[in-house]
């Protein structure tokens, strides 16, 4: 295998990871253009008043333009993505025609020069740029501009999906949503595990539960063959039927030369015919038997003939696979995609979004509940740290209390409570005169509405529940000791309720034998997933999070839909 | 919106990313886990050796067992799956029962102590454990494991993707994933690049290439229609008709009433009736409308009946969505699967495969170039760095040259040749004799072969082969001036060939228009996409790399169905 051409190692230079980069004192050009990023100066600790006097060219779309002077200059906000700050950007009339310039939504590349801009003007800009140059414009007719400066409502935005980042408020969220995701892969490859993608298309039914996608091709090849039908439609009956007497007469004519004692070269012609009408025979039986409509046998469809020759869907959760892994590896998360077909159409689901499951071996209960309060604690100081610009226009914006929060949730230690107690607890609440919409009894699946009341009612903090009564759970969850409890774990947060769910994974094969039949699940599909358990089992515990669930409570945001750049729901999925 | 319930900040503790982790001067436990990963032992500079003295608990799988002694002790090679070295381990018979735990496969958890072996035992292990006690067995039937310590053939291997990671390839080839994916993450994170998830369902089909696979619900609506239909049998005409009957009765019945004066009781309740049998007449004609098989309209099936109001497919790039993040973000990447339904039963294909696609405004094509290089050097010195160990493993068992490989790839510059200059190397190449299945000519589209000689054969290294005819490219190439090529490059790679193909993208509004009606493109679909060049167009350039093809690359594997840990083929979607 492979090494066949054996590169010229000799000249190797030194390898090393560092990249080399200009020093703090001078603005830094992006490395891969020649611009120098808005954030590079304005997100310096001085504001970027220490590059005064440098030049540099700038590239971004005009947030907002205006002419003064009586059209000597102008003014415009430029906004690259870098940074929720906008450069302001200062055009004399001398150096270009200023009404392509000012329109929001103008895309400007300009040289110029950082300065300190005068005081007295009320201005909180610690530096502006001078232009000398406009290098390049891309205009706006401002009559046709979906997304003029007045501003949309976010429900309007979500009609221009791709039009959207450009907005404030939606490239804000899709900064923090950039920090959470590698917050969350530098965690996790901090701890040890390791990144495992599970497959998106698959064969299993985690849970049996959940409406799921399809992934066929069976329509398309029907629709092939229907238009096929159309052009050139199928043999009847009496095709077929002409095409048998043609065999027959030639299976006659053989046999009446070969009685006949014909010459070799004569038979050898006839038969070469009788060949020939059997292979038409066959080929039109076959094309007779062509129907318009799904392939089917036995009255149902024939997944034979899809493209993985079984019916396939959209995973719900990759957990039963990454199981696999954590079987052979311990320490292994995933983070894609996951999906429900469900015709749900509120503020908090989506047909399309991203789960982080992790996945540990050699971990009980309290370990995996350990590893979910610190990976929250981790998104969070990471986020105060790395993008609390963002963090406060979101907090100007849309939810003053965002930040606290962050803050609470990353110092607080979780507050953990078994099932039964906080039942006990929603008890007492109601015996007092609290009002649910749905009964607290033990045996219930907690309602939202209760989790919320939980954490930031009573608690007011981030709460772990645990030990919740088997009869609500999946089939995979270790069993406790008493017999009707199991080993789950939700991780409760204000703003969202629910943000994990978790569990240690049954890992004794006779206890989930019987809890899969209890339940009346067929084992056949399991089959795979009951060999971790036959051959070297191992204890294991893992959790789930919703990584849109995340966003929303770091963010604030009451929609979904505004979390997740292409959301998928119900009649929707733009472009 | 939010901040409704103010969170206690008063007590807020100070918040920071580092976690208290023990110094290396003791063995480290797992974080989340009682256990000490074999990485923690093994993997220190001197092999473990200063450990020794030191009790502690280890957890993995037993690669091979043997008892010794005549029965007196065991040594067991055991891998917890955090590197591709194996703990020694030493337990004596009064320990634990030894036929228990020497099958290969088995799961163990032993507390014991950490010892220098005893020299000239021939062994390299500098470190060795033993056993105090046994603290957990997960046992195996070797006469039932499906993979024994016999050596299967990888392609033995893919019939038990539930249990390959537990095999010294699988796992080593899934550390080298994991650090390539954490590469990745990392460097455009420090490039300043936001990570992007585009839509894995789309109802855009980028180039209008490739086949796609459909994500629909209406098989299964219509399944369970057609279910409800043979057990509770449509209305047939008869039936309407008698519904028909009763109104036309009852309507004369009400007139009677009225024209006789009757009591205005008794004409209510005539009326009251005549609804009702008006009501059973829609509902009977509208069941006796339903038919088996999918919706249709005007012959064509009813996708405003699907789940998302119209056809959906999954992905086959995330490029031109990605864009529109970047015209507003500045640079941004995308790291995602994506999927091709075509029947290919090669080693380097796969219908469900993981691709990167960052893109870059206000970069040209040699800043997309820049990138590019820059990106697989990154991945390859981050490998060598920290996965050295089971790159000499991938070394050892399949590609001698694949450490070379990667040191020459970080450490040279990649050679850049034009596409017209490629053609004229290789054609030299034809006329000194060189053969190639494919012909040589300008506009030809490079093969496989052509691509590799080129970087194997004739410059030895990394090369980018850039400017390539507009025929045999994507409508969204930026026209280069002379009106023939296209700002589109190729990273040609030892062992893979193509391993990147990007492009500057066609940013002029009246040239992308002609370019797709020359290529017969039809424009609605893609009005979203034009609009990015209506309103404040941008230079942009990008590039999508196969993430696949690089793990192929770095570990010199060759069926690609190796390196991704659920292959989906014709066929085949295990799991």
């Amino acid at each position: 295998m492979g090494g066949d051409i054996p590169p010229p190692v000799d000249q190797l230079a030194a390898v090393s990871l560092t990249s080399d980069e200009a020093s703090s004192s001078t603005a830094q050009k992006a490395r891969f253009s020649d611009r120098v990023r808005i954030n590079s100066i304005l997100g310096r600790p001085d504001g970027g008043a220490g590059l005064a006097g440098q030049k540099v060219r700038i590239s971004g779309w005009v947030k907002t333009g205006r002419e003064q002077g009586k059209g000597a200059f102008a003014f415009l906000e430029v906004n690259d993505g870098s940074c929720p700050a906008n450069l302001q950007v200062m055009v004399d009339a001398s150096v270009s025609d200023l009404s392509k310039l000012i329109a929001t939504g103008t895309c400007v590349t300009v040289d110029g020069c950082l300065k300190i801009p005068p005081e007295g003007k009320g201005t909180k800009q610690k530096i502006e740029l001078s232009v000398v140059e406009v290098v390049d414009v891309g205009t706006v007719d401002p009559g046709k501009y979906p997304i003029p400066k007045t501003k949309l409502t976010l429900e309007r935005l979500r009609e221009f999906l791709h039009l959207r980042a450009r907005t404030n408020s939606i490239s804000a969220i899709a900064r923090i949503r950039h920090a959470l995701a590698m917050a969350t892969h530098t965690f996790f490859d901090e701890e040890g595990f390791l990144y495992v993608q599970t497959p998106i298309i698959t064969t299993s039914d985690c849970e049996g539960a959940g409406e799921m996608f399809q992934v066929t091709t069976l329509i398309s090849t029907t629709e092939k063959l229907e238009r096929e039908l159309i052009e050139n439609p199928p043999p009847t009956e009496a095709d077929v039927e002409a095409a048998r007497v043609v065999v027959k007469e030639r299976g006659e004519a053989v046999a009446a030369l070969k009685a006949a004692k014909a010459s070799k070269e004569a038979i050898i012609a006839s038969v070469a015919e009788l060949n020939d009408a059997k292979v038409h025979l066959a080929r039109t039986e076959e094309r007779s038997r062509l129907k318009p409509g799904l392939p089917k046998v036995d009255g149902k469809i024939d997944y034979s003939q899809d493209f993985f020759g079984r019916q396939a869907f959209l995973t719900v959760s990759g957990q039963l696979q990454v199981e696999t892994y954590a079987c052979g590896l311990s320490d292994v998360y995933t983070f894609g995609p996951t999906f429900r077909a469900e015709n749900s159409h509120t503020s908090r689901h989506l047909a399309e979004f991203w789960m982080v499951e992790p996945e540990l071996a050699f971990a009980d209960l309290e370990d995996d509940m350990n590893c979910a309060e610190a990976y929250v604690k981790y998104m969070c100081k990471w986020l105060l740290e790395k993008r609390y610009d963002d963090m406060e226009l979101m907090a100007k914006n849309f939810d003053k209390g965002c930040i606290d929060r962050l803050k609470l949730v990353a110092s607080t230690p979780f507050g953990r409570l078994t099932y039964t107690e906080a039942i006990k607890v929603l008890e007492e609440a109601v015996a007092k005169g609290k009002k649910f919409d749905n009964d607290v009894e033990w045996g219930i699946d907690l309602a939202s509405e209760h989790e919320r009341y939980l954490t930031e009612v009573v608690f007011q903090k981030p709460l772990i529940v645990y030990n919740y009564p088997k009869g609500i759970k999946a089939f995979y969850m270790r069993l406790n000791d008493d017999g009707k409890t199991v080993a789950a774990m939700d991780v409760l947060v204000p703003k969202v309720g629910e943000l994990i769910g978790g569990s240690q994974r049954e890992e004794r094969i006779d206890v989930i034998m019987e809890r899969l039949e209890e339940m009346g699940l067929p084992v056949e599909p399991y089959e795979w997933y009951l060999d971790l358990r036959r051959y070297g089992t191992a204890k294991h515990s893992g959790f789930g999070l919703g990584f849109e669930r995340m966003v929303l409570f770091a963010t604030g945001m009451d929609n979904i839909r505004d979390v997740i750049p292409f959301p998928r729901y119900p009649g929707r999925a733009d472009l």
